[in-house]
């Protein structure tokens, strides 16, 4: 490798203890241990928790500790790699499973890492990927198609939240609501149709998003603030109810009318985080109902990456990416977030080379 | 058959819409239809829902038509097989699913008879058990060992309950609490023991029930009134809470504590029927800790069957069922359930013959 | 009902033990029990079944009592419910499970229906469908979306043989293999795409039928005529063999080709049926490979005409019809099917009203 | 640690190709690696494949390199832990995982290192713990209740077997096979019993081992040289066969047989290594039954290691160890595991410190 004479690079920042990101200059971190690689950002995606931080929401300030480089979806091509390192080379298109575990507690040691209590998060807890050049721990990447755009395989952290959430019941010729669609939601729809969900329902109150789930597989969308969302539900699928809830939204609201609204025997897969306590009909809508009911954290390491990969070719990628800015944007690129009206939004960091 | 010279038999009514049950004579059913059978009844065992219909309260009040004979967990003899009837000969000890589904529907269709919307329930919609005789659609019996003692025959059908609710999740080698020691959660705990969970921790108020709870398996009796059950379940699982619970009080707080035990990625089988909405912090006890939720229905037809009488021999219901009256003598069995000093309590029909 | 003034009908039948078919008229069943509805059929297509009784193989001479009316694969409208039918109405147009069951054996009271000992097949035990109107128990019946062309609602039958087999195993974002591509197999194909499967690679040796699979999704397609499938398999599988195999060709020699490029820890779902026995090297292909192996009857009651109804939409079914004539001319409907040039063959009753 | 002046140690090894071992004085391996431990042997058990490197058939020939220390079954205590090992420390009871995989393979990454291709198995490809100490990998190891004595602790990789081809498919309330009856087998026999196996049928040649068997909680015992196997198991389960079957034998007669006494719709797991191929009716045998086969490979890491610990306050390993001799007296557990009149023979080092 011979990375660039300065051996410099531009990096998007949380400075200080306030709003807003710093795009700087900043050395590339060549000093990789011998079970990580040095990456070249091709490119990155926006997440809800980059979006956080760079508000400094109450969550960021308990978390973060600046200065961090901040952001963790990328996809990139692998410039150096340890002297462990066997399954990568140089060359190689990976993105990476964004949570660094411990290997070494009971939840790892049964495929259950995504619930390790020791994980550390690249862009929160360490320095990530919204710069040229990034390190990561070799077990942590995915080896990409390379025949696929990296503003696509930059997703792929998101999508499997989308996936995990989408997949852990069986949907295959189900009738399936999918309540949120924000960016993981509306991925979440797209994986719903291609893995031939039944009728498809999405729910969403901003416009922009209804018209994007609709042009990626929801047969019906819902707009609450309109709509007796229960009622509507119900009439859409013979007065039953849906047989699977993905929850997105995080919403008490919109939690509370999908318990009436899922079917007797009925599943619900929950992703959002609610920011205050549900009051539940413990005996109405879950006993009697016989339903189930699953939390969603992570992805499953490395299962969900599979599906991921088997499902990237299937999926409308490029209508789930609805823009596209250099890096350096960022401020740009958080109003775009800001105002709702966007699927994923991609940065690419366009050193010269 | 020779039924009786005169065609009467006793039987336990709810006569009139008020506390209390009536020991009267009346005409035995030998009306039956094509596919109904009759059966003599050997042994029958009192349900928390006929405690229910006895003191009238306010569910009771709701769904009970007077007069009914109450009842419906029995062992009995078949002495009558309608024409249509194949599988079933006079002579059969057989008990019976309670629950008489429509078969019709697209839950009876798909395996999922349990939670059938047109469900009559005998005892509760039509006459039941607590009698000499009594009639039953053919499809509900199941052909019982009848080297096995019907006073222990008889107590399948909530043994049943406690199958479904513990077995929906695999416990064998695992940490399993059972929350409640009523009746179905004495013989859940006898249950988690004879198919191998790990520590089973049996959480319950009464004495006598933690005596017998103890006896039937667990491993670790708690009560809550005198210890911090969160706390002691923690220490009792290395700090990490407890793989599966069976939760069969339907009490609110122990709802709610059972939510800070139960382990990462762990599972929660409820039965128990709570009387207030339960205040759930979704995030930190549900989506975070990446556990799964399931509302348990009756039994499945006919699987929880089938699984109760394989277990049937490797059961302790010697222990199960601690006390055994004559049928006549009905209040005293209300009083003893009233006690909470007891595990099942079995009436037997004395007709002399 | 004002069926016809003449009550007479077209009708196929097998006269005689010999090979070939004869069109006749003969009464309409109008005589239906209790639990039976009389079908006016809208279209009715040709299984191997039905190939086989026409050219009257050793099968055929075994089990075949003529004359009968041949023929299990349809759509039809009801135009009559007997007196105990409460699911369906005149009008409603409807399939059918063709294997009547007996609802009383231990297979049935599990869920297991499909596997029924006491099992009567339509069009092979008891008259069929290649006729103008039919009768058939209304447990068997299964409500069709009426917007949908009869000539695709007749063909769920065997779809549903497609779908149980592909859909036991996940097959979503996994690599799948397809061996043998008669109208199953090809419908087998389309399902596969349609729920998201990874790769997907058909096996076949019928040119007309390899390009039928290519149309349906397949992405590789193999002649192992020409190819040596093993080595071919394994290059498209970068060395390590395909996930999740569905068998519906019956031959030796595919099937022990099968064994050698499934994956380890994959999956092998077979319907197709050996003339011959196997022979099967099961320390390496199975004990050591970890693989798991699933024998396919008929569909799931009613799970997997559940499964048809929720995929019918997305299925690219106007490609797998291939041929439609009239019923009359079951001859050259036999010749086509013959050729191995087809997909589904279609045959629709012409009933001038 | 101050392990021992001399440093050296008494093993037993594989000294040249030829039949028996010899039992030597070595040095202790005190290098170890950053992420291996050293452990002092307290106890360890024979496997079949110390008996095959023993007499030196031909698999042995194929695949050891001698000099080797042979043995892979142990229980020891932790003296020396590597630099960068977190989870164990100096004095810990330990067993292991003796199928040392790669972590790097999508098998590994995906749950089945069970199956992974880059395995080394420790007593086969490098040294083994027929010795006084050993060094392993941490990651291998499982730390062990100290309350459970040495001998039964040692025995836990086979009981791995065992446990994970028993409980691969639901036992609890069915009727159980196990084919062949040696020491893992036997192994099987009592899992079944401890997990509420419904009736239990053990086939085996043996009579010192078909008493073990109904010892360790077999309901039934068959001598497949005196009886015809098939109908009796037909006889013994109200003549539709056995739910399922765990097959140890690997003998091809027994095997056979098996699929003829296998339920419709039952399970075969499978353990034990056929020398021939197996000559099968794939569509009466298999597509008509619809059974599912599982071929066993190894230890599900770490998941079948929680189940044995568990399991293993629940079994009677008091009988199933039916052996215990010093180290040195390998040549004696040779001759005991021949006469094939054991279970489990524990082989003792015997270093006074």
């Amino acid at each position: 490798m011979n990375l660039d004479q300065s051996n410099e690079m531009t990096a998007v920042i949380k400075e200080k203890p306030a709003k807003g990101a710093k795009v700087i200059t900043k050395k590339i971190p060549t000093d990789i241990e011998p079970h990580e690689v040095l990456i070249k950002v091709l490119a990155t995606s926006v997440c809800g928790t980059d979006f956080h931080i760079y508000n400094w929401d109450e969550w960021s300030q308990n978390r973060i500790k600046p200065p961090l480089t901040v952001g963790h979806e990328f996809a990139g091509e692998i410039v150096k790699v340890g002297d462990h390192v066997k399954r990568l080379k140089e060359g190689d298109i990976v993105s990476a499973e964004t949570h660094i575990v411990c290997n070494d507690c009971d939840f790892c040691r049964s495929g259950q890492g995504h619930i390790c209590q020791e994980t550390q998060i690249i862009g929160v807890d360490t320095d990530g990927c919204f710069a040229e050049y990034m390190k990561m721990p070799a077990e942590n990447c995915i080896i990409n198609d390379p025949t696929v755009d990296p503003k696509f395989l930059c997703i792929q952290e998101p999508l499997g939240n989308a996936v995990h959430t989408m997949l852990h019941f069986d949907i295959t010729a189900k009738t399936t609501a999918v309540v949120g669609c924000g960016p993981i939601g509306l991925m979440a729809v797209n994986v719903a149709k291609v893995v031939g969900a039944g009728k498809i329902i999405a729910i969403e109150i901003n416009e922009y998003r209804r018209n994007l789930a609709k042009e990626l597989g929801a047969d019906v969308v819902i707009n609450p603030l309109e709509e007796n969302v229960v009622e509507r539900v119900l009439e859409e699928t013979g007065g039953i109810g849906v047989d699977v809830i993905g929850e997105f939204s995080g919403n008490k609201m919109a939690i509370e009318q999908a318990f009436k609204y899922v079917k007797l025997g009925g599943k619900m897969s929950m992703l959002g985080i609610p920011n205050h306590k549900i009051e539940l009909d413990l005996a109405n809508d879950v006993v009697f109902k016989g339903i189930t009911i699953y939390g969603v954290v992570g992805r499953k390491m490395y299962d969900t990456w599979h599906q991921v990969q088997g499902l990237i070719k299937r999926l409308d990628l490029d209508k789930v990416v609805t823009h596209t800015l250099p890096l350096t944007k960022v401020d740009e690129a958080m109003d775009i977030m800001a105002s709702g009206n966007s699927g994923k939004v991609v940065l690419i960091p366009t050193k010269s080379e």
